[in-house]
């Protein structure tokens, strides 16, 4: 974060990686909606509006591919590509993205913020991604284009004090929350949305969901349509409670690259 | 470029991949420091001081030498590194740097407003990257470890309408200016310094010197350490005249990737 001319700006930066963040057989239109729609997800967690972006393009005989869905992002949330680099190189192919937001409410909410006493909430229902990545057809939009949210994040920034955008399972990105801000996590698991209950487990672990996970004062409805999974209490022994159970962490909670 | 709250971001995005920037044996420690320095040359050439960097860093066994070049350029220039992204990936490596400034003038320095009548300057002397890169000793700091003309940049800003540095070489970079601002540039080939005179023709093709091509009014001085190596001219058969013959381009100019 940055603070200019009496503005906050939010700068995000992440890169996709074929071989780790997807196939060699994917869809080079859905990756470029992914890099765009993951870093526009860490503007949302910090309720800022997105100002553009900048591409580090490597290219490839699937450039009209990564074109269109770069083109289908950019203006389903009219974002601007405002520049940026293409390079020749060999190998896996990779692209980077840089995302501008503007801040619409200081304090910013920040992870580290979440207080003993507050309530956790979630937006959505998770899992959908993990179903959509295993082939299962109505889900599979979750998956290949998941959808930033923006408006909930701008909706909950003035409300929540912590707020983190979900793209590596609940359990271990509740477990980042929890560490970063020296509290317990006390997740209820009957409460959480899932989209499978016969793999709900799974579902708690697997990333690419881009839902926002934040905390609200304990008689606070959200203004959003949200879900309460829980709620943060002093350190005890560890950083995460699953119905009364410690879990350990963090290398087993989620999806790590 | 991006207004906000009364102020002018300027961003940049370069991308370096083993193979194509840079040599498997090269010293990772320079690779970082160049990365960083290319973009910063970008803020420079818009008159813009640096605020901050953004690094999407591929993991690989030369981690400690490239934070080792890192902290060194970033350190030399006072600018914090404000985020980023690692991934593990295969294949030959690759980073990417966006760089945030603030400009100190505007209108900013635009390569499209070069104007017939104008004079063409440029700071340092050409062709001292090329040398470092073959071997000789006293300019490899030229080619690893090039120097962004901040400063300069930025005390021109408020005199020059149109600059731009001159990373792929003299000769590309002219026709560029000359291209974008529909002009022709007429260049005086005894006027321009370079570092060897018996390869003065390699001196203005090569790439990688990080000097700033600048235009002042016909009857200007400059105010930074400069050469006058050329005018303006309106646009006549081509973007490009060396000594009174057009050139061809732009693709045997100069550096190209």
């Amino acid at each position: 974060m940055l603070e200019l001319g009496g503005e906050t700006l939010v700068l995000t930066m992440d890169t996709m990686a074929q071989g780790t963040h997807f196939r060699a057989d994917a869809d080079l239109a859905d990756v470029a909606w992914k890099l765009v729609a993951a870093n526009l997800s860490d503007l949302a967690a910090k309720g800022a509006e997105p100002l553009g972006v900048l591409l580090g393009y490597q290219l490839g005989d699937y450039d009209t591919r990564f074109a269109q869905g770069l083109r289908d992002v950019l203006d389903t949330y009219h974002v601007p590509l405002l520049g940026g680099d293409t390079v020749r190189a060999e190998g896996p192919c990779q692209f980077s993205l840089t995302a501008i937001g503007r801040a619409t409410h200081t304090p910013v909410p920040d992870r580290r913020n979440a207080r003993p006493g507050d309530n956790l909430w979630v937006t959505g229902v998770l899992g959908r991604a993990m179903l959509g990545f295993e082939g299962v057809g109505e889900h599979s939009a979750a998956f290949n284009r998941p959808c930033p949210r923006l408006a909930e994040g701008k909706a909950l920034a003035p409300h929540t004090c912590a707020m983190m955008d979900i793209s590596d399972g609940l359990l271990l990105d509740s477990w980042r929350m929890a560490v970063a801000s020296e509290t317990t996590i006390e997740l209820e698991s009957a409460a959480i949305p899932i989209a499978y209950e016969a793999r709900r487990d799974a579902c708690l672990r697997w990333g690419d969901d881009y839902e926002l996970l934040f905390t609200l004062p304990a008689n606070s409805c959200s203004p959003v349509t949200a879900t309460r999974i829980g709620k943060v209490s002093s350190r005890g022994k560890a950083p995460l409670l699953l119905d009364g159970s410690w879990l350990t962490g963090p290398d087993d909670l989620g999806y790590r690259h």
